[in-house]
């Protein structure tokens, strides 16, 4: 457990790509003049982990000194994991005001939400009605230049700290990669209906034996302006709400009709 | 790529528990009088790993001679890296006419859809718009009785025959752990707002340093009689239609209202 003033917001800060990304440290430095800072973060790249937690393995916990005058561990679970520990064992039960996850190298828009282990951190923050962001940007250099999502970030932060925040909700926002100039604004969207087409590349290995690389390319079949996919295409940062309630409302008339008891 | 009959519903299993696990031989020999069946499992227990994939680390298919007649293949990585796989890999891009995974051991009700290895393979189905289900049964226990779920699998095949599967729709069914003669029937439900309380295990090494386990306690916070949790709770098998959009629709307006842009 460690010790936070009572009279300024907790902002819990994780992501996926790792506690020493250029991403998140980014990430920290935008929100740092919304209040005090606790950053728990994955040990090592943790992509793609959607919302996976350790249930067959320890998890451990190391004091990281990598941000200035703020307290940060770094985690060898998922981003997941990261937030259940932040809250559950280093915050001793108390929530957080905010959590923020990311920045992440490269665009979380449309359907990576299941994939993503930024978003996934989020939507942990929503099943724990703890207002929560997930923040991507589109570009998956590891020098990405960051100014721009910046300014979002603080944007964001200001409306959420001014507004109410929805129930049991996170924000998915995804920002373009384009200079600061060119930049059109931030609009609330939905999630696109678009998909990844995989593949694998079969190589062998130096014992005769073949082992996949997923790989794949994302097709957008949605051509909805309201559309994150569209937003980003278009300069728009996206902001896109995200539920946990992952019930298809709509179909259970058809189900019923079934009639799976006769 | 394997050889199928063209004019067999293709049926494709696959599970978290792991392809030795006592369950997903249940499922195959529950499916297996619905069409031909290619297995692709994991190789080693994956619960908890929600919808991962493996983006930096390769992945490697053995083949695996435990169903008798049945072509399976044991896969290094999760539970959507097996549909991936078994798609893209081992079908060369055939879609089959079905997906099945499980049997879960342990209830994959209500938001344990999100951490669910099983729930995510079906979830991976419903994004290639193939009739997907996951099936889980409320017991934990290594050599659980599956004579029930034996019996709900064959209802939920036969009325996926008979009628149209819901476009981009997977179906989450859990079965009680009561004997057949107590068992009250198939319900239609939607996903009940419980949560797991989580706490962590805090021990110490050989080392004298610290590390964590995951533990906690489900809590059902939805009195709602068309709840998974409560179908569960009185003796019926339930069914939830899982989507993949997790725009929370019902709050573009309060956002659209945050006047971002000024």
């Amino acid at each position: 457990m460690v010790n936070f003033e009572k009279n300024k917001a907790l902002i819990l800060v994780t992501n996926d790509d790792g506690i020493t990304s250029k991403g998140i440290a980014s990430l920290v430095e935008a929100v740092r003049p919304f209040g005090q800072i606790l950053v728990v973060a994955p040990d090592k790249p943790q992509s793609g982990m959607g919302h996976a937690i350790s249930v067959h393995d320890i998890l451990r916990l190391t004091p990281y000194h990598g941000f200035e005058g703020i307290q940060a561990f770094a985690c060898s679970g998922t981003p997941v994991d990261c937030v259940k520990l932040a809250i559950y064992e280093i915050l001793d039960g108390h929530k957080p005001d905010f959590l923020v996850s990311g920045v992440n190298h490269g665009n979380n828009s449309s359907t990576n939400v299941l994939y993503s282990g930024t978003m996934s951190a989020a939507v942990e923050g929503a099943l724990e009605n703890i207002p929560a962001f997930g923040f991507s940007l589109d570009d998956f250099a590891a020098d990405a230049d960051f100014t721009v999502s910046k300014n979002v970030i603080h944007t964001m932060m200001q409306a959420a700290m001014n507004n109410e925040f929805p129930k049991n909700i996170c924000l998915n926002v995804n920002v373009p990669k384009v200079s600061a100039s060119d930049f059109q604004g931030i609009k609330i969207c939905r999630q696109a209906h678009a998909f990844w087409k995989d593949s694998f590349d079969k190589r062998i290995d130096q014992f005769g034996k073949p082992y996949y690389w997923l790989t794949g390319e994302f097709e957008n079949f949605d051509a909805g302006e309201d559309t994150d996919v569209w937003a980003l295409k278009n300069g728009f940062a996206s902001v896109v709400p995200i539920q946990f309630d992952m019930t298809a409302h709509s179909a259970l008339p058809t189900l019923n009709n079934w009639k799976l008891n006769n």
